[in-house]
């Protein structure tokens, strides 16, 4: 609105995922492999989750550039069982061995019914709700976990002995929109502390520990403290269960095992996940389940708002609004990640 | 300690679990199929679940008096792919049709190296617990869901539209202790919020909701209102996952079209399960995935603990060191329970 109002480019998904494919190619990557790393990044954007969008091109490109990543690793898949697959992502960028392994895992689901890839010699592989929906696209419910570097102290303990391991979900719907569900396992994210912490307020005593592992309401002491896990002891349980099947029974590292990329960027982190995929084509037909997930979508919306302003919604309803506006309006990627795409693009 | 102080009978597992099966065998079923459900149950009571063993003969028996649940069900099992099973418990007792399905996922997971039951036409299957020890003794890793009456409202939204749905997961460990963790979604059991109100306290506002689905510190409001999931929308979501995967995909009842059975005892519920089994030995040795599991508890442990006299601890350590104790010294059975076995037994 003022004198010198900034502009801002809006691109359409195709004009940005060719900048970013050249991004990667320019980070070392082959083009096809910078095509699926791309793929999962621009949906992240789409849907709105920019912090695990595009704008990871930063912390993968510093790593990829001293070497901490490998550019064009030698992924390999490994059959133990019909409906089993090994993953080993030698190192590769995060996204791109998750594509490998959710390819893999949909393979073996369409021979058996259901299929499971677990990976190994991965990064962070971005959010999972893009991968839940190429699977829910091709009729695929998914169960899909990655571990993480360790940020949460074990409950009743007083270090960081676990990571904030994602676990998401989907549910395809022939005739509408999918059940998306990604979620973390802290009861906030880190930044909702840090705005706390700058408006000054104190938090509920449910989202953080002091250093010694008390619960807190005083921000600064979260800080130096770890997230809470959902539900305490509960979400405690799930963030080890993530990290049992994406770590130890993938033979990546767990726990403490896990490097931190802050810490060693040029060093491999060895994360592991896991994909469980199942052909719901297998359980009936695309009539029968459009019409269960439609009636099952209907009775939660129709269930009378506390707040009338803010009705019952479905996960994954807010992700994929946003993601039909921005594929109508165009996207806008914040500057810094836009000028660090063309500067790798152009290298 | 007083003059009249009550003689308790202290049990075997072995006469406890003579006693169940001719009890569930006065009450009509097959010995075979009596042997099944007082598996799941005994297990519960070894585990210190007293609310969901034995003691669960009351409600069970009831139904099975009025024909609510059928006590010579002809439970089917359909293969549609080489590692999916669709079991129909045709209406029989709960842990009856869970047993089923284990055994068919587990025969599936053989094969294939994962497998997959989905059940329908059932009824309360028990805690998840001993499903997950029963797979975890034979090597399998497990993830295992029902859906539940509802008693849940959807987040944001003022009537109860979803259940309970417990959860529950296991990984095996060769030379030592599984991982065990059974989970329902709601932040508390309703039992803390009634003894609250019993002891006139207030209790925290993320445990429940009013009637009117406000978030509440009053134990009499929350009594009329809603059990909250936890982490908020996070456990809406992953209470919703379970029914999609329990209830929609099974091809059971799910959300409001299960029947309560306090309201109508006399009709099928339709509650549906899920059984997801992994073959740990397609993975690695023995002595591989025990020095990992070893190694993943020690971590865990090795943190240390906020409160000394309460270190960290391994999900499912409780319920196994309960199960080892009452093995020991003996299973000592609430006489309520013990009498409604007798008297059915006798029947």
């Amino acid at each position: 609105m003022g004198e010198k109002s900034q502009v801002q480019t809006v691109w359409s998904e195709s004009e940005l995922s060719d900048l970013a494919i050249r991004a990667f190619q320019g980070l070392g990557l082959p083009e096809v492999d910078a095509t699926d790393v791309v793929k999962v990044l621009v949906l992240a954007d789409l849907f709105g989750l920019s912090t695990h969008g595009l704008s990871r091109v930063e912390s993968y490109g510093e790593r990829l550039l001293v070497k901490g990543i490998n550019a064009r690793p030698n992924i390999t898949v490994q059959a133990p069982a019909p409906a089993l697959r090994l993953v080993d992502g030698d190192n590769g960028v995060g996204p791109l061995v998750g594509m490998h392994a959710l390819r893999a895992a949909m393979d073996a689901a369409r021979q058996c019914g259901i299929g499971m890839a677990f990976a190994r010699g991965s990064n962070h592989f971005g959010p999972i709700s893009p991968y839940s929906l190429i699977a829910a696209e091709e009729g695929f419910a998914s169960v899909i976990g990655s571990n993480a570097t360790t940020t949460i102290a074990p409950w009743g303990g007083s270090d960081a002995r676990l990571g904030n391991s994602p676990l998401g979900f989907g549910v395809p719907n022939p005739g509408g929109s999918p059940f998306l569900l990604d979620m973390a396992m802290s009861v906030v994210a880190r930044a909702k502390i840090r705005n706390a912490f700058k408006r000054g307020g104190a938090i509920p005593d449910t989202w953080a520990t002091d250093a010694q592992g008390r619960a807190t309401t005083d921000p600064k002491a979260a800080l130096d403290g770890f997230l809470q896990p959902v539900g305490g002891h509960k979400g405690y349980g799930l963030a080890l269960l993530v990290d049992l099947f994406a770590g130890l029974l993938s033979n990546a590292a767990y726990l403490t095992h896990v490097k931190s990329w802050v810490d060693a960027p040029d060093e491999p982190q060895n994360l592991g996940h896991f994909f469980i995929l199942i052909d719901t084509r297998m359980l009936g037909s695309a009539q029968w389940l459009s019409e269960r997930m439609m009636d099952f979508a209907a009775i939660l919306h129709d269930s009378p708002a506390v707040d009338p302003e803010r009705p019952v919604m479905v996960p994954g309803e807010i992700e994929l609004k946003k993601m039909a506006q921005q594929r109508t309006n165009g996207i806008v990627l914040d500057e810094t990640t836009v000028s660090l795409l063309m500067q790798h693009a152009s290298a």
